[in-house]
């Protein structure tokens, strides 16, 4: 269980083949993000129909909604959302930080209050791991604190309690059929990156996640975190970088050696009627797209685009129809699997480091909306 | 073209086969609501999926949004939402009427302000058609005055209207691919139900659609006034009861010659959390459904059915995700597809009427809200 096979490699870039319970996870991966046990306004089968293979889903959400015991009790989250495909489930640790102004850490765990109803909750490593063992999900995340990235003294505080809290979550893990991950903290300094990478390396976990990059990192300061960290991974293992998912940011990430990405972004620009697009990220509100009769994309294989025009969508959105958010997140959450499609084929050739520019290039007006389309 | 043959009859009940340009209906027939051009929170592919064959959508909004000669030009209403089965719309006239409040009809037509924008806009029986011509719907209405049922006078007025009006509607039509149906109005007066459904029957109309009938008329009522209606009704013409679909008053229609039928209630009530069941309506918001493993209904062939437990659907509800209404919207169209679908088999087999009470009684609890499961 939890064999990690590299078919191919390019410079740092890495292909293969992760074995979990569930199925085999072919890498790079990129991970949509069902956060309450579903991918917002998607099916299973929507998400089978584009070739989804690995789904997270939050563990702090469904901690206090509908309960980890519960799901335990349906069978698990596998068998209680009907994907029966890999599934990662996160620590809670960034989401419990992240209610900056409700939660009180120690070195013990975290106390915090619920954003539902208030109601007062202790994260520690041994029950974050208990919950992540009720979920059942097939790949699951030691507890971590997330500090600001560009404070070096409180990165360094986290980092020692992280790596503490990846010992104590160790400990506790019963389950054999979940690969627990330890995951790399120390915000984007360089000293604590390369001493993190090297402790977490140390405790020879299946495969080793990369923390704290997903919000208040700068891109370039990002680039330079994994140029660090990864080198001094085991080549063997998988790596996880952690809510990180521009595409800009998987070109960039697959190109210095991760191999598994999660991010809400496709979904919740889908939310937002923002849809990524040859031509650069398109607004589809937008009174351009009126009377379009092409699809979001000419090129893409998903229900979404072979079956839907734009002014068919600007329709929906316009009218405020909750299918457009369902279409668009189809076509969107498909666009990034395509491209870790395409990469792995180019990584198998041998041509994906010759790649990086033009991909680079193709997505680059998907980092920001184009307002007239 | 819009041939209708009967296959099968029972009492008054007949089954049969409505041809089409965009394919045969095999009658009853129960229509999904689409009134934006999409049936609430779902795909095409979920309604093929249960075997949905003729959908409806509403003039009054898509001449509002987007717009009927937007739809035109996008290559007409089964292109624009893509339903390549058959299509339905209505005339406009009911929801102009519904807007009681900033509508002024005179015998020539009605002006009515927007519930968008408050723009003012004005609706004639040429009006209508040469919108419906531009929609490109299967099946046509002709423009009518709805009243209150249970107000003679005004129902006399209305009748009188809507007769002149559908001699209107049928000069102005243009398009030979399109079968306008005539409507019989009246309120729940029996004396003008007669009269009008003579003369509907009169003008030769290739089927007949029964209106007024969809609020404020009171559920005996109801059959009173089809038991004077439908008789009056030449048999070889389609008969459309317009807005009514609880599954009582389907099972109670066909029992009086009643072909089609749509209502919104299946996809509403879906929205508001409520299934029908086989212990009868059940809100799956209830803490009864919490851990429980059964589907909504283990009778039933849907998606929704055959994946997920009460359990998921009441978690997804909780937690305000929207999958829920997807769901259910895609059980209740189902079930009552499916009364339908055994409701054909029943005629054909000459044994509908006898089944009239167990069905009737199969069906009781789902017209309330069941609390406690």
């Amino acid at each position: 269980m939890f064999d990690f096979t590299i078919t191919a490699r390019n410079y740092r870039a890495r292909t293969g083949i992760f074995t979990t319970p569930h199925g085999d996870l072919l890498t790079p991966v990129f991970a949509p993000v069902g956060t309450q046990a579903t991918v917002k306004t998607l099916t299973p089968e929507h998400l089978q129909d584009i070739n989804a293979s690995l789904v997270l889903s939050n563990t702090y959400h469904l901690y206090l909604r509908p309960g980890d015991e519960l799901v335990r009790d349906m069978g698990g989250l596998h068998k209680f959302m009907q994907w029966h495909r890999p599934m990662l489930t996160d620590s809670g640790g960034f989401q419990v930080f992240s209610l900056a102004q409700t939660r009180k850490i120690d070195d013990d765990g975290v106390t915090f209050k619920s954003h539902i109803d208030g109601s007062t909750h202790r994260f520690t490593p041994e029950k974050s791991i208990s919950i992540q063992e009720n979920l059942g999900a097939d790949v699951i995340m030691a507890f971590d604190e997330c500090s600001d990235p560009n404070d070096h003294a409180y990165s360094k505080l986290a980092m020692e309690r992280t790596h503490r809290w990846a010992e104590r979550s160790l400990k506790a893990q019963t389950r054999p059929d979940q690969a627990l991950f330890g995951i790399v903290q120390g915000g984007v300094q360089t000293d604590l990156r390369a001493t993190s990478a090297k402790f977490i390396a140390s405790l020879n976990t299946p495969g080793i996640a990369i923390g704290g990059l997903s919000v208040g990192a700068a891109s370039l300061k990002k680039k330079e975190t994994l140029d660090i960290v990864t080198p001094l991974l085991p080549e063997n293992k998988p790596r996880y970088l952690m809510g990180v998912g521009t595409p800009e940011d998987l070109i960039n990430g697959v190109a210095r050696g991760i191999d598994i990405f999660d991010c809400v972004l496709p979904t919740r620009l889908a939310r937002h009627h923002s849809a990524f697009a040859p031509e650069g990220r398109l607004n589809l509100m937008n009174a351009t797209f009126a009377r379009d009769e092409k699809p979001i994309d000419e090129t893409c294989d998903c229900y979404t685009c072979i079956t839907f025009t734009r002014a068919y969508i600007r329709h929906l959105i316009v009218a405020k129809e909750l299918l457009a958010g369902t279409l668009i997140s189809i076509h969107n959450l498909r666009a990034l699997i395509r491209l870790m499609e395409q990469i792995r084929i180019y990584i198998t050739d041998g041509t994906f480091e010759s790649h990086i520019p033009e991909l680079l290039n193709q997505w680059a007006n998907n980092a920001k909306r184009i307002v007239n389309g």
